[in-house]
């Protein structure tokens, strides 16, 4: 495998739309994709469900997937009680989200980053120690929509402290769909330079601004091999109909594979999976490929 | 200016939308993207009438639209008769459009690529005699909707037939929305290599399937500084009201100037201009930026 595409469409994708699907057919979703290739999902969030109403049936999820060789499943979380969640439902990955601006700390996490930041590692320690693989994302490193620009010296100050922790795994977050590709070769660099080979770096992008998939073919460039992505591209906010999401499955697996690179996935599969999602929703995904159709 | 965006909505834009504007409302279009710093527009095409209905009225437009110092305005054109029309109607650049795959160009033209390339050059000799800029577009050059893969060799050949005939500029178009970034950096490359310094290269792409702004990317890494886009990124098949068209101005502008790059276009501006489209068109534009909003 060439690149592995962390599919975060059960999460961050559902997570955002306006309709909730039942428990049945997130499940219906996971085994969908694991048939087009999924190794790596990111099945289920552990925020407070009066916080993230979609996600609430994050146990009676992990309890209905299957569970096959080879797949393993991450559950985002922001805290302690989180982490009680993920270890009860037999997660294999936990992702730990630290926001590097101060301003969307306080709204998303009421606390400081720092005082997220600290959290943070106690909370990856013990994941760690109880065998799972951990993730420190850091979300709105591109840019924050109440701070505006973010201090590139400071998502690589949270990088370093989540690298002395043992962290895993890195994750970049454009939350907000800002980033530009020199930002992603600044960010790849700097970290690299900091943490050296310790933990992977992985890349989360949005397409809100059409530079997604441009931001994506910089991460490549730089040696980035583990991507987010969201299978038709869902998660836009529901309040904002227009807006994309996650950078799309199916046109990320397209770029990539006609680059000569290999992801493991399957594009016709995986654009039937977007046609299922399309159902279920009740609107179109934002994903290309499926309308354009493959080529050649 | 570090990157000169040649803005085609006047052209390639209005000339795929189902809905036919009048003319004063072409003019009207030119005169706002010159408002927004448009410095090279591609306003008309001489094809002919019945093939290209949208187009008719090319003269009019011509006719219509301020002569303002610094503003290049061209005209497209696939033969003899179009380069006498384009004379007549005082445009300063002339773009000479030869389909790099032979089933495009027997489909698009009625003649083979060598045919369509011989009266080429003729009229590009002709052009250039006569004073005005000329660019040779190859078209379909990373793909064809009949034909599939285009060989990279035969598009490297026939622009070292047009540079070898003194054309001014190159222009790679991915007419039908395939191309990737590797394709982009090795036609670069190997057009660089087998032309030299002579004529500049442009490329133009289209976003059908989410990979065009990371090709303008992969453009701008190759040392690329003139791109093809449209504002509001209209121009999607009127048959398929999903489908985007060219790469959108407001968002290539939005990630060339994050990136430090100077355009000379105000986004403001531009999203103005969208809205403007997005009123006469009666549709949503594919843009993003004008529904996300600039950042910071």
């Amino acid at each position: 495998m060439d690149v592995t595409i962390v599919e975060v469409s059960p999460r961050d994708g559902l997570q955002n739309e306006a309709r909730i699907l039942p428990t049945d057919a997130k499940i219906e979703l996971v085994r969908r994709l694991i048939e087009a290739g999924a190794r790596r999902i990111e099945a289920v969030s552990f925020a407070h469900p009066r916080l993230v109403p979609t996600m609430a049936d994050a146990e009676a999820v992990m309890e209905g997937v299957p569970r096959v060789e080879g797949v393993s499943y991450a559950g985002l979380i922001l805290n302690q009680r989180g982490l009680q969640r993920a270890l009860a439902t037999g997660v294999d990955e936990v992702n730990v989200v630290v926001c590097a601006s101060e301003a969307f700390s306080r709204r998303n996490q009421n606390c400081s980053t720092d005082e997220a930041m600290a959290a943070a590692l106690e909370v990856i320690d013990e994941a760690r120690s109880r065998g799972l693989f951990t993730t420190l994302t850091l979300a709105t490193a591109f840019g924050c929509p109440f701070d505006g620009e973010v201090s590139l010296d400071r998502v690589v100050e949270l990088a370093g402290n989540g690298a002395a922790a043992g962290v895993h795994e890195l994750a970049l977050a454009d939350t907000i769909g800002v980033g530009t590709p020199n930002q992603v070769r600044e960010l790849s660099q700097q970290i690299r330079s900091a943490v050296g080979d310790g933990p992977g770096l992985r890349f989360h992008f949005h397409n809100t601004r059409n530079t997604g998939f441009a931001n994506a073919f910089a991460a490549l460039l730089e040696g980035v091999r583990v991507l987010d992505s969201s299978v038709g591209g869902i998660g836009g906010c529901p309040f904002a109909p227009a807006a994309t999401g996650n950078i799309a499955t199916d046109d990320l697996v397209y770029m990539a594979e006609r680059m000569g690179l290999h992801t493991g996935l399957d594009l016709t599969a995986l654009m039937g999976v977007s046609a299922f999602l399309t159902d279920q929703l009740g609107h179109e995904v934002p994903a290309l490929l499926p309308r354009a159709g493959a080529f050649p």
